[in-house]
C-alpha cells in the first residue's frame, strides 16, 4: 500500500515512520527541497495548487491524507475524485477559518470564547463592544503558532491592532483568563469506531507549544467532557483519521480555541507514552483497518525542541528521555524536535523532568 | 552522520527505523536487490568482497557496522582501515567459527556443552568417543537458523551424518537435554560502559526462533550467571554494540550455545518492551553516544511471523499487539516479521498470549 502525504514536514516524517513497520511506503508533496519527511517517503517537490505536479502525486496512490491544515480545499477535493482522501476535506474547511470553525462548534454545542466577525472597521468597533478587552485579533485563515494574531489589552492597543492586520477577514475573540490549557486527540476509523488518547496539558511559551503533560494532571471530569466533545466533532464531520480539540481550562468547563485535522503536536508523547501512536492510529483509520489501543503507558512530558538543539549527549544521558530530531535545520521559533520523558509514575516522571532542566 | 550497515535485512531496516529521529542517515550494502532495509536507506547493491563496491559504500560514511556475522573478516578490516568498524572484526572472526566460539568462550570462563573438532573421519570417530550420543554434527562456519547441522540420536545415524556434512571443517557438540533456551543481550559503549538486557526465555520452532518471553519467566540467579558471562565477553573482546549470547539451562546453570555480534532476534521486543531498544543502542554504542537504559517496560512476547503471514486485521485488532512487517516476499521459512505483545503485568501478557492464539 502506498500513502501520499500532502506536507512533508516531522509529522508526515512520523507517519511515514510508523507505517514502514507496517509495510506501507509514502509519497509526500512539498514544495521546498528541505522537507524533512524525505528522509523516509519518495519526495515530490511541487505546489500544492499546480495541477500537473497533483496528478503525477497522485498516481499509484492508494489514499492521501494530509499533515498540516493549510493545504487548498480544492486541492483535497480534486484529488478526492482520485483516491480516497482522509481526513475529509469538509473538515479541512472549517479548519482554515476561524470564524467557519467558531460555528461548527458551537452548532454542535461545544463552547466557545465570546467572537465578533471583523471585515470592516464598523464590524471591529461593533466586536469590541460586544467581546469587551482584553480580546485577541486574529486572521480568521492561515494562523499557526500565535502567527496573524494580537493581543488588545487596553484601548491604546485598538488601533494600533487595526493597523497590523484590518483589511484581511479577521475574528475579534475574548481573550480568555485560562487556568490551563489543554488538548484531546480522538480518531475515528472508516467504520465509525472512535477512539481517544488521554486528555493533556498543553504549555505554550511565545505562542509555540513548549510542553505536554500526559495525561493532565488533576483533570477530574474534564477528560469526559473533551471526549464528548472531540466525539461530536468526528461524528457530525463523518470524519477519518485523527482530529485534535484544543481546549482553555476555565473551572470546570472547556472552551473550545481551535481544531486541528491532522494528527498534532500534543499527541508526540504517544509514541512512548501510549500502547498504539497517534501516528499509527492516524494511518489504520485512514486505511480501514482496525484502531489500536489509546491507552496511555505510564506517564508522559513531551518537550518541544524550538530555534536550538539542546546538547545531544545530555538528553541521551538522561533515563526516561527520548530523542526525536526533524532533520531541520536550526533557525529562531522552528521546531525542530523534541524529547519524551516518560515514567512508569508520575512522581517518577517529575524526578525524570528535574534530571532533564538541571 | 552517515552510518554504513553491511547486510540490507531486516535487522538493517529496523536499526535505521531506530536511527532516523536521531538523525542520522543510512547506507546498506547488500547483494540483493530486494533489500529489505533499502525502504529506510540508501542502497549500494553489491558483493561483500567486492572491493570497488566497498569503496564506493564506504565513502563519506562515519561509521560501519554489520547486521549479520557471515560477512568476510577480511571485508571488516579493510573498512577498518578507512573508517570505525564496529563491532571490531575480531568478534566477527570469533562468531564465525564455532569452534574459535568454543575456545573463546571456555578461555574468559564460560561453560560451554562437550565438544570436539572434526576435520577428518578419525577426528569424528574419536569425537563420537569423547562426547557420547546423542550429539548435533555442524559445519564449523555459514551456519544459522538450524541450517548446516544434523543431529544424531543413536549409531545408526553416525554414517548418513558424515554422509552429509564430512569433508567441510566440522564441530560435533554434545546435544544437551536442556531444560529451556535463554538469551541475554549486552551492549558496549566505546568508552567500556556495559548494559544488559533482561534474560529472555526462546522457544524454537524447525530450529529457528519461534518466541521470546522478556523478562524469562523463572529466571531466579540466572540472569546474574548470563550478565557475568555476558559481561566478560564484551570486555575481552573490548567489544562495542550489541552482542547476544544463546545459552542451554540446565538446572541452575547455563551453557553457552552461541553468540551473535550484533543486534539479536531474541532482542525484536525491546522496540515496546525496553525503554530503549536494542537497535538505538546498538546505534548509541557504535557512535561513541551514552548508552540508553535497557529495562523493561512490563512484559513482552515476540512472536516470529515466518514463512507465511497471519491475517493482518485480526492482528491489528489484538490490543497490545505490535505488527512488525519486513517488506519480504513470502517464502516457507522465512522470516517475514514479528508480533511484539504487551502488558503490563505477567497475567496480562498470558491473556494478550490467549487472545492472540485464539
Amino acid at each position: 500500500m502506498r500513502i501520499g502525504i500532502l506536507g512533508g514536514g516531522q509529522l508526515g516524517r512520523m507517519i511515514a515512520l510508523a507505517g514502514v513497520p507496517l509495510n506501507l511506503s509514502f509519497r509526500v508533496l512539498d514544495p521546498s527541497r528541505a522537507a524533512c519527511a524525505a528522509a523516509v517517503a519518495e519526495h515530490h517537490v511541487g505546489e500544492y495548487e499546480d495541477y500537473a505536479a497533483l496528478a503525477d502525486f497522485v498516481a499509484g496512490l492508494d489514499v492521501v491524507t494530509y499533515e498540516f491544515e493549510n493545504v487548498p480545499v480544492e486541492t483535497a477535493r480534486w484529488l478526492s475524485l482520485r483516491v480516497p482522501v482522509f481526513p475529509p476535506p469538509e473538515a479541512l474547511e472549517v479548519a482554515h477559518d476561524r470564524l467557519a470553525e467558531k460555528l461548527f462548534f458551537t452548532r454542535i454545542g461545544i463552547p466557545v470564547p465570546a467572537y465578533g466577525p471583523v471585515t470592516t472597521r464598523q464590524d471591529y468597533d461593533d466586536a469590541i463592544r460586544k467581546v469587551g478587552l482584553p480580546a485577541v485579533l486574529k486572521t480568521r485563515r492561515f494562523g499557526y503558532d500565535g502567527k496573524g494574531q494580537t493581543v488588545l489589552r487596553t484601548d491604546a492597543d485598538i488601533e494600533p491592532a487595526w493597523t497590523l492586520l484590518g483589511g484581511r477577514p479577521l475574528i475579534l475573540e475574548q481573550f480568555v483568563k485560562f487556568e490551563r490549557e489543554m488538548s484531546l486527540l480522538g480518531v475515528r476509523g472508516r467504520e465509525g469506531e472512535q477512539r481517544f488518547y488521554p486528555l493533556v496539558e498543553n504549555r505554550h511559551r511565545d505562542g509555540i507549544l513548549h510542553q505536554s503533560l500526559a495525561p493532565a494532571p488533576d483533570r477530574g471530569s474534564l477528560h469526559e467532557l473533551a471526549e464528548k466533545y472531540v466525539g461530536a466533532a468526528l461524528s457530525t464531520l463523518s470524519y477519518v483519521g485523527v482530529l485534535a480539540i484544543e481546549f482553555f481550562v476555565v473551572g470546570d468547563s472547556l472552551l473550545a480555541n481551535e481544531m486541528a485535522p491532522r494528527v498534532h503536536n500534543s499527541g508526540h508523547w504517544t509514541i512512548e507514552g501510549a500502547v498504539t501512536s497517534q501516528f499509527e492510529n492516524h494511518l489504520r483509520a485512514v486505511l480501514g483497518w482496525p484502531l489500536g489501543d489509546t491507552s496511555p503507558r505510564g506517564f508522559s512530558a513531551m518537550v518541544n525542541l524550538i530555534g536550538q538543539l539542546p546538547q545531544r549527549e545530555a538528553v541521551l544521558a538522561t533515563a526516561g528521555a527520548h530523542l526525536h530530531l526533524y532533520g531541520k535545520t536550526p533557525r529562531p521559533g522552528r521546531k525542530l524536535g523534541h524529547v519524551t520523558l516518560t515514567a512508569d509514575t508520575r512522581e517518577g516522571l517529575a524526578e525524570v523532568m528535574r534530571r532533564w532542566q538541571g
